[in-house]
Parts: structure tokens; sequence; C-alpha cells
């Protein structure tokens, strides 16, 4: 699969269908860019109205050419889109990219013609980019097809579903000196899906950070498996817009996608350990930050100013992101103190008064310090570094820019990563030049440069979490008692499973049930109830009943046989009421639950991600805060445990007003089977365990609920 | 009292005591920026060891100088400082810049010397500014002795806590083109206080925002009184720091400052209207909006771009900042339609395709449709405005040029805002400074775009909400009952008053509480609960035992006269093995409250703001969930409304899962009470109603504590 998309970005010779040289064209800009950019193949302009364009033979059809062509960019009406895949494909390419636009994103008709491409490109050796996008570039290939200036080579790549986002990208990154090793606009992805491009980033050593932009998701499962195995290597940073309303909106007329759910969504991007933004700015500069460096090895910071002013916001923002500044050892601060204005404690963040302003080297021994110390994980000077020689006098220039150098020298010498914020950091100065140049990003956000030192740190948890989880059920067999159940079920033309149905799809699972026993006469029941015990639980069971509390077929603490007999006689006349006695139904009969904690245990199958399991409390848990946790199936053992703890009522789990905690061991357990479960099972649609009383010891299944696909 | 400030901003004339001309010495850039700064008035500089200082005769001391001097800045070492000032003082200023740090904000020693100072001070006609300040700022006088390069006269006024953050401030304003009107570095505030400035600066006609950094608050009710006033006429943006244990051990450093409670100082700065910000660069780009644009007059928006992806990530920070994207009207999107590419939907947000990057008028016409409609507020403009000469071809640059003209005539004439987010924020393109210096902001970053229209929007909203609140109670005579309650529980020397007291108290202010009776003989009890009726509950009442129920002196849900023998001997026994009998307590005796939902309302006292007013749901949502609502008394109605509104759990006071609404107007008139209560009782510390059950109709205050000063 790989070495196809390989060749996609590795063309030795090039054709454009729809050349043009009227300046500003979407042709024409593209060709101009791949001649600017220095690319050393073959280009192979066609156009029937010309004889030459950008001094080269125009063609009137690609099959005209008579050498070998690798790679083809389409840009012609709609209308004429369809034949020239066709001739390119009969010509042998091995890469497609479609410009045009007004393609599946503006209705059905556009989404048959894509289906029509799709279809002749799958059955060919061709790898397809688009319709709808802006290009691609492949640094390795010197392929600039994007209509932008020229691409500087280096370790950052992008794949965007919008052309706009990729252009500031690629802005940015030109008025700051940073490169790329393989862009691609993706457009309406017709053709190479998501997740293959991620493997492809991932086993390109060019690429050492992966930017994305998406405005949908397709293909969620194998993108999520294809992230989290790259992660493990680089660094994957997404703007995923369309959590509004409004930008969904935007982001379906822009690419005719679907929406996703955001909240799944973000649970995915957990999962995965993709660093989530949602800012272009904020997608640059993460992105420039990793590729720039040393990973922090915990989440420790120290802060260090001349201000206190500076040092109180930076380390307000610092917790907001999460990163520890800690008060520093005794030791450290021996060191520091001889460099500080007498009384200024120097615990962290360090305040070095207003000595340092005409006397920059300071920072820099601070800083030294700081590196020395086990327990600093990473260093933010925050200030004016870069302007003082415009605060006190020109001659601190100079000094300033010594002091930077040594600060890129303690950078690579201790390799922890150092990030300046100044308020200078727009202006042109020298020091400033030699920190960015140096792997020392400079800031003009406070908030920007926490969350950098944050998401550096949160990578590296997140690749320790990756490169440590389990995930033990890889989806094997179905189990035959399951496939029965099943079975019998569509047989009978039902999509809601019975409850003893669900009791035996979850017990070949060996998921925890309550003992209970099914009854279809009185006698039975009374029996059935003698031994398990008073008081019991009686609820009907019925293909044709789904909300049995509503129509009376549900009783409760029934304490003797006699409450039964009479139970059982008014939930089966209740129930006739309902069925008209066409199917005879039966009676369950349960213990009562003990009390405990009520939790919901449940799974939905999300048509981008597929089967996504869901933890939470009950009651007003649920239902008035939101407070649930999902994660995508199969779990691994340490998504159970996030899951577990990330709701806002975990507290209650471990135990508060001097309760016992509950028995935390059997929540997960029933996770992880229900995850295997539901793996084995793709005619299973949505599960619904709720509630689940979490005892002590052990957890109750109260209710089950199994619908089919 | 305002015109003793107004005369520290407007000084005839200046002395400068410990002048100096030592380049980057703190008082030669002072002087050098009063002098470059244009300042009119006479300035004597105040040496010992020098005739001249900057071609001006120095004096050996102030009162070697035979002019008025009415304003002196204060620059020698901590031990000089005393009598720098007392010399002042006698010289008859009327204004005193203390510079000097090292004072209060090292210690006890510092503090010893600033208490006495203040007291110097307050003796005189004169007021202070500092000691540990950074100088100030007076268009108005031309006054520069901040030390920083020339300052524009203009809109914003600034009092911050730290002099680097007026460096930051005013380094953006100028490479902005902003002004000030006038600039405070407040240092350690011994002597003029927050609250005293904002009066004056409410009174300032030049100045039209305000920007408050703040490291502590002190004078909290007459600072939030005093903002509140101010937000009627013009914009408070508040930069707090000390959030986080870091930031505050950072802050306290820095002024010595005590930290403040974040949830409090929220819950005060949202009462007062103010607008808060958590970093400089915000705090900055908010005032400029504020001070370039009209305000809109509701919180709906219209988003334009060249590029969907643009439209999506604003939208997405459209929504998270609160303001509205709606659908446009089908007249407007008509108006559209001829403007935008075939297909795309013209609701909002709005994408021209590529059009407009050819031909930029076009965004003018779109703008000029949506500035028509009267369901748009303000306009979002987003994507590459002022680049597209780069993108297209140098010829557009003219054409940006001439539609960012029709942009600023368009708000100008329509007197709705609007903000234009583009890549090229940063390019010095003249279609860009025609848009910045016309009232057009142009932003880098989406999402402060979203965040400048969103605050304009709330501060609106504020405004309007100030302007209608009505707080009804001023605070009255206490009433006699109350006080002699008070007097008792004094002289017995007790802290915590007994429920009888505390329901004597709540009564006198009409709080509605159950019916209850109060015995010291068994018989009294029995008839007391035949009276109100079964099932009872009773409570010891002794000043001697505070924590009831775990001494067994609490018996609930008796359900007869045997019962309630029973217990009231139970709790005289168990209330005897606590208390050795000294006292003889007696025993409360009321009707067991009907189920409801548990809320809880209390009051504590901040060392800064005073009373606080607390609401929340009971149980978990307080203990786990931490889900309370503050407000500081005296509350208004509207303070009443919006905290029970904002808690999380609100949707289960208006009724969840088919349950009838609670009685909100009962828990509205409870606070209403208490914060009366509070307001009029200044010995009162504590007040906790807990819990207190809400039904259908009414409250039951089940528990009531009140603890004095």
């Amino acid at each position: 699969m790989h070495h196809s998309i390989h060749k996609l970005f590795n063309p030795a010779s090039v054709a454009v269908i729809g050349a043009s040289e009227v300046p500003g064209k979407a042709a024409e800009r593209r060709t101009r860019s791949l001649i600017e950019g220095g690319y050393q193949g073959k280009i192979f302009p066609i156009n029937p109205k010309r004889d030459t364009i950008f001094n080269r033979k125009a063609y009137q059809s690609i099959l005209d050419v008579d050498e070998q062509v690798d790679l083809v960019m389409i840009v012609v009406a709609p209308r004429f889109v369809q034949q020239a895949v066709a001739e390119s494909l009969r010509k042998g390419v091995r890469g497609i990219i479609i410009i045009t636009a007004g393609m599946g994103e503006t209705g059905d008709e556009g989404k048959r013609i894509e289906k029509e491409i799709q279809q002749m490109v799958e059955e060919s050796d061709a790898r397809l980019l688009g319709p709808n996008c802006s290009g691609m570039f492949s640094a390795s290939a010197r392929v600039n097809f994007l209509g932008v200036p020229p691409i500087q080579k280096g370790p950052l790549s992008i794949l965007a579903q919008s052309g706009n986002i990729i252009d500031t990208l690629t802005y940015y990154a030109r008025s700051r000196n940073l490169g790329f090793s393989k862009i691609v606009s993706a457009g309406n992805a017709v053709g190479v899906k998501f997740h293959e491009y991620i493997e492809y980033l991932n086993d390109d050593p060019d690429t050492g950070v992966i930017m994305l932009y998406l405005e949908s998701i397709s293909e969620g499962r194998q993108f999520i498996t294809a992230a989290r195995e790259t992660i493990k290597r680089k660094p994957i940073i997404a703007l995923k817009v369309g959590r509004s309303g409004a930008g969904a909106r935007a982001a379906g007329s822009h690419t005719g996608a679907m929406a996703v759910d955001d909240v799944i969504l973000d649970a995915a991007f957990k999962q995965a350990g993709i660093i989530r933004v949602f800012n272009v700015d904020e997608l640059f500069d993460l992105a420039m930050v990793f590729s720039q460096c040393p990973l922090p090895k915990g989440n420790r910071a120290a802060i260090l100013s001349e201000g206190g002013g500076d040092n109180s916001v930076a380390a307000d923002n610092a917790e907001k992101w999460g990163v520890e500044v800690p008060i520093l050892s005794e030791i450290t601060r021996q060191k520091l103190r001889p460099y500080l204005l007498e009384g200024m404690p120097a615990c962290n963040p360090i305040d070095y008064g207003g000595t340092a302003e005409e006397n920059p080297d300071m920072i820099a021994r601070c800083c030294d310090i700081c590196m020395q110390d086990d327990q600093v994980d990473a260093l933010y000077v925050t200030g004016f570094f870069g302007g003082f020689k415009d605060i006190i006098a020109p001659h601190v220039g100079e000094l300033e820019e010594r002091a930077a150098r040594k600060l890129v020298d303690l950078v690579r010498t201790h390799q922890k990563p150092l990030m300046v914020h100044t308020s200078f950091a727009r202006a042109p100065y020298r020091s400033l030049e030699i920190l960015k140049t140096g792997g020392v990003p400079v800031f003009e956000s406070s908030d920007r440069t926490a969350q950098s030192i944050a998401c550096l740190m949160k990578y590296v948890e997140n690749q320790r979490k990756i490169k440590s989880m389990t995930v033990s059920q890889d989806g094997g067999e179905m189990p035959p008692g399951v496939k029965a159940i099943l079975q019998k079920a569509k047989d009978e033309g039902r999509k809601n499973l019975l409850e003893t149905e669900c009791r035996g799809i979850l017990m070949e699972y060996a998921v925890p049930l309550p003992e209970a026993g099914f009854a279809t006469h009185q006698n039975d029941a009374v029996a059935i109830a003698d031994r398990l015990g008073y008081p019991v639980a009686m609820k009907v069971v019925s293909p044709d009943i789904v909300h049995k509390s509503d129509v009376g077929c549900v009783k409760l603490a029934l304490q003797d046989s006699d409450a039964v007999q009479g139970a059982f006689y008014e939930i089966m006349e209740n129930a006739g009421k309902v069925t008209g006695s066409s199917r005879v139904p039966g009676v369950l009969i349960s213990p009562m639950a003990r009390k405990g904690q009520e939790c919901i245990i449940g799974m939905t199958r999300d048509p981008v991600f597929g089967p996504v399991i869901m933890f939470g409390l009950g009651g007003i848990f649920v239902e008035v805060l939101r407070d649930v946790a999902f994660r995508l199936a199969p779990l691994s053992n340490i998504d159970i445990d996030e899951m577990i703890q990330e709701i806002k009522g975990f507290p209650i789990l471990i135990g508060i007003r001097g309760e016992k905690p509950k028995d935390i061991p059997a929540i997960q357990d029933v996770l992880e089977r229900l995850s295997r479960l539901v793996i084995e099972t793709p005619e299973i649609k949505e599960v619904d365990l709720n509630p689940v009383m979490v005892h002590e010891n052990g957890v109750s299944i109260v209710d089950s609920r199994i619908i089919l696909d």
C-alpha cells in the first residue's frame, strides 16, 4: 500500500491537464510553483488550445505524451474531470491530483461523479488526491503543486482539508524560516484515506511532526489506530473544526463532510494520543515547538523573570495548562540566591529583580542552575528579553546576544526545553534570532508559551501511556451461544433482545449478573423466588413490551410467596392488555439488588468511529450534568482507568463522607468484558447496562438492554 | 477627595529627591522621560552631591527650593525614604511618588516604615503613590514619570501593580499608535487606594477605557462599588494574577500582597461588570478594541471569508466565547447570493469562495449587506485580507486598499463593530493600516477576534444589567430583637449562637422557618409535639454542644408521644455526658421537614470583600462537584437570579424526569432576606442554612447556624 502513495509523492514526471499561463489561475499558479520549486523531472502541459505553456510543448491530450507520466494534476471544469481521469489511467499514471472543486461537496450529482471516479481509480494502480483540493508538496521530489511561494525543506508535514489553512501554515513557516517534508491538501478525500497518509508519514524519515487540519473524519477506527501507532515515533497535532453548530455548517459546506460528535472525537483523540488544538496559529506554534525542542522528562517547570508581574501571569498560565511549578530544592535556591535582589525568594517563579536588565548574563546563569536541578524538566523565561537594550541602553544588546547564545548551549547540553516569552517577540533583534534559530522558541503570548511547554509534556506522557498499553481483547470468534441467540432474534425479526437473551449474551462473556429465573407459570415463579430468597423483583419478558414499568409489568421488593403469586397474575394481566395475548410472555425473577452507587455502562456504534463505550454515574450525573466518559472499543487497560477517573463524580466511587470505597475493579472488569463483547459481535448496535449498582464488593447489573443492528 | 488626586496628576512643578544623571538609573530615566515628554512646569532636582542635573540647578534638600513644589518623586534608598517624605510634607507638596522598592514587600520592618509614612501623609493634604512603584503618566499635564519613551495622548488609562506590565502595555501602544490619558503604577498602594483611582478615572473625560493589572485587592467592597458605577460610562478590563499557587507566590513576593480567593474574586468581578482577562496581550487587545469600535446592540455576528477552513475555525471560536452565529434571513441571503460561488450556501458563516481574492470589493459588498441586516450586531471577516496581493498578483493590493476604505466607512455609517482576522496581520501592508487606523481592529489570532467581539457584547450586556439593578436592602438599622440576642451571646462569651437564637434572628428578617417549640421538660416536649403534629424531630439546644448528632443529641422521625418522651430522656442524658450538667440544656422540637430538593445557603465574611453569600444544591453537589455560586452582599435582584441559574444543578430546580419545578421564588426570597440580615449585622461572621429543603411550594430551613465575629 505504502509504495503506491510513495509514487504520488515522488513522481519522475508530471502532467497538468488544464494547464494555463494566465496569471493567478489555479493551474498557472501550481505549474509556476512547481517550476520555481526546482522540480527536476519532466513537466507535460496538457491544453488542446495552446502549442506551448511555460516554454514547454503543450499536448492535446495526456494520451499524446509519448513518455511515461507518473503524476497528473487535473484542473478542468467539473464536467471534464471524468474523461481526464479515464485518459490518465489509460496512460498509466500512478498518481492523480484533482484540484477541480464543485464536485461531491455541492450535492448528489457531484457525489455520483466522485463515486465513478473512485471506482475507476480503485481498479488501477494509481492513487488519487482530491478532488476539491489545493494540491500537494513533497520535499523529497521537490514537488510544489500548491501554487504557493517556494517551500523550504524541513521536518513538518501537513494533512489538511483546506487549501487556505495550508496557505496560512506555509506562510507562517516562510516568515519563521521553517520547512516541510510533505504537505497534502486532501479535499474531499475520495482516493487515499487519512489513515494511509498517516501511516505513510509515520514511515517518512523526513517527517518529524504531523499537523492535521480536519473538517471531517472517515474510517475513524483505522485513523485512530494509525495515529496511535504513529505517536510512538512522532507527535500528531490536530485542528478539527465543527464543534459549534455554525462551525459544522461552515465545514460541511466546504467539503460536504459529515458532522462528528465532538465528545466522541475528543475521546478518540485522547485514546490515540493526538494533541488537539482549535486555531491555526496554535497548530503552527506547537508544531514548531515539537520540531525544535528536546522532550522533557516530566511535567515540572521553572519560571524566571526580571518582573514579578510576568512571573505571576506565567505561573497562572502554567497551572491552567497542567504544568507544575514546584518550589525548588534548597540546594538550587542557595545557588540562585547570589543572583537575586536581596529579600527576593528564590523558590519558583524566580524573580531576579531588575538587575538582569543591565546584565542579561544573569538570566543564563540562573537558567544554568535550574537546568542542573533534576526536579526541573523545562524552563520558561518571561519578561523583556531582547528588549533590555531599548529599556536600559544600546550596549546591553550585545550582552543579550551573548546570553542568548548561552541559553541555546544550555538547551543542547542539558536536553531540556527552554522557551522565552517576551514583550519584544516581534522585534527583529539579533538576540531573539539567535534563540529562534537555536531551538529556543520565542513567543509574544505567555499563554501560548505555557501551552507549548504543557504539550511537550503531554506528548511524553501520551507516548509512555501508549507504549505501555495492553489491549487484551483482540476480537476473537463470536461464542456459539451468542450466535444462537442472535440467530433466533433474527429469525423472529426482532431488534430488541429479550432480557433473558441479553443475560445469555452477557453470561457468555462472564459479565457478572445477579442470579435469576424465568417462569411462565405462577408455581414456577414462587419456586424460583423461594430458591433465590426474598425480597425479589419480577419483570415481564416479552418481545412486544419494551417499556416494562410504564405498563405495570415490573414489580419490586416482593417479600413472600403470596406477593410473588399476586405479582405474577398482575404482570400477566397487564402484559395481556398490551400484547393481546398473541405471544405468551414469561416473567424474570431475581433478588432485589443491594444498595450501591448507581452507574451506567453502555455502548453505541458511532457512524465514524464504530463501537464507543460509555461509563458514568447514574441519575442526575447523566441526565443533568452529562458527566460521562467515552472511549472507542477495544478498550485498553489505560482507557478503562482513564474513563473511570475522568468523570467528575469519581470521588464518590473512592468514598466520600466517610463511606467505604466502591468496587472499582469490578467496574473495570465489566468494561473490559463489554469491550470484548462488542468487538466480537458487530451485529450489536447498542448495549445499555442501567442501572449498574456498584457495591463495596462487586456490582449488580439490575437491567440490561441490547439492540441489534 | 477627587481634587486631591487631581493635583497628583496635574502638578505645576515637580521635584525629584535622589535625582541622577547616570544613564539607566531609575531617577535618571524618569527625569529624562519627564523632560522628553514635554512637561511644561518647573523641575527641581534634589541631590546634595551635585550642583546641576539635566542642566537644572540641583538642591541639597527639597526644603531649599524657594518656589512651590506640587509633586515630588522620591528615589532614594529605603532608609532615607521617611526623611524625604517628612521634608516634602513640610514643603507643602500635594503629591508624592515613592519609587523606592524594598519596603513593605520585604517584611515586617518595611511594613512598619510604610505605616509611619502612611500616617504622616494622611495627616497632610498630600496624596501618596507607591512605594515600590514605577511612576505615573498624565497626558493632561504631560507628566511622564515612568522612565519609558514618550507616550501618546489617547483614551486608555492604566492602573497597575507592576511596572513591567506598564512597560509592556506602553510598548504595545507605541507600536500600534495608541495613546493614554492616565497611567498609575500603584506599587504597594499605601496611599491612594484603587477605588479612588477608579472613581477619578470614571470622572476623567479623557479616559475611555480602564485597564487594571492587579496582584491583590484591598478595600474590596469600595473597589467593586466604584467599578460598578464606572461600568455605566466606560469599560474596565482587569488582569488579576494569583489564580495558581505559584502565581500567588510570585505576586506575593512582588508587592507583599495577600491572596484573594479566586472564586470570590470572579463573583465580585461579575457583579461589578468588570471584564476579566488572564494575559497582558489580551488586556491590551481588548482595551484597543473598546477604544476603537462602536458597541454592538446584541450578540449576533456574521462571519465572512473566502475560505471554509477559516470560517469553521471562526465559528467554533465565536461559539466558545458565547457569540451567536445565526442563520441569516432569507432576504439577506438573497442579497448575498450574486456574490458567492454557485452552490455555496449564504447562511452564515458566509463563504464567498475564491472570487474575493481577485476582487476584494466583494468583501465590502457582502459586509454592506450584512450591516443592513437588523439581526446582525457585529461582523467578523476572516481569511487572507491584505495578503491577496501576495497570493494573486500585486495589482490586487490597490483593490484591497479600496475595500479597506469601504469597510471603514461601513463601520462609521452603520455603527456596528467589524473585525478582521487575517494570516497577514503582521505584514506592514497599507490596506491593513487603513483598517487599523479607521477603527477596524486587525488580528492574527482568530480566537482573539472572537473574544474581542464577545467582550464588546458582554460589556453592553453588563451595562444594561447594572443600569437595571435594584439593590433593595441598603443596610438599615439592626432590629432591636437581633441586638438583644447578640448582646446576650456576647455577655455570655459565646460565638456560636444557639439554634433558638439563630431562629430568633432569622425571624426578625421574616426568613420562613418551620414551626418549632423549645422545651426543658419532657411534658412540655410532648405538648409541643402534640400541637405540631407527628412525626417530629428533636435536637438539643446547648451552648456547650456544637456537633449535636455526633453525640446522640438529635432524634428524627419520632412518631408519637412515647417516642418523644424517650427521645427527650436520651438527649438529656447524652447532653449531660458532654456538658457535665453545668448548664442545663433544652430541646428544640419541630415537625419533620417534607421531602424536597436539598440546598444550602450561607454567608462568610471575606477579608477583602466582606460578606459573601453562597448558594448551591446540597450533598454531592457541594461536596464533590463544588457546584456553588457566590455573590457579595448586598445582593441585587439580578445577582440573586444569576447565582441560582449559574449552578450546574439548576435544571433540577426547574424540574427533571417529569418532576414539578421547585419553588425558586422562595429561594430568592431567602437569599434577599439573608443579604439584608448580614449587611445590617456586621457582628455576624458566618451563617449556614443547611439543609434548606426546597419544595414545590416553599422551603424548609431544617438547620441554621450563626457564628459571631
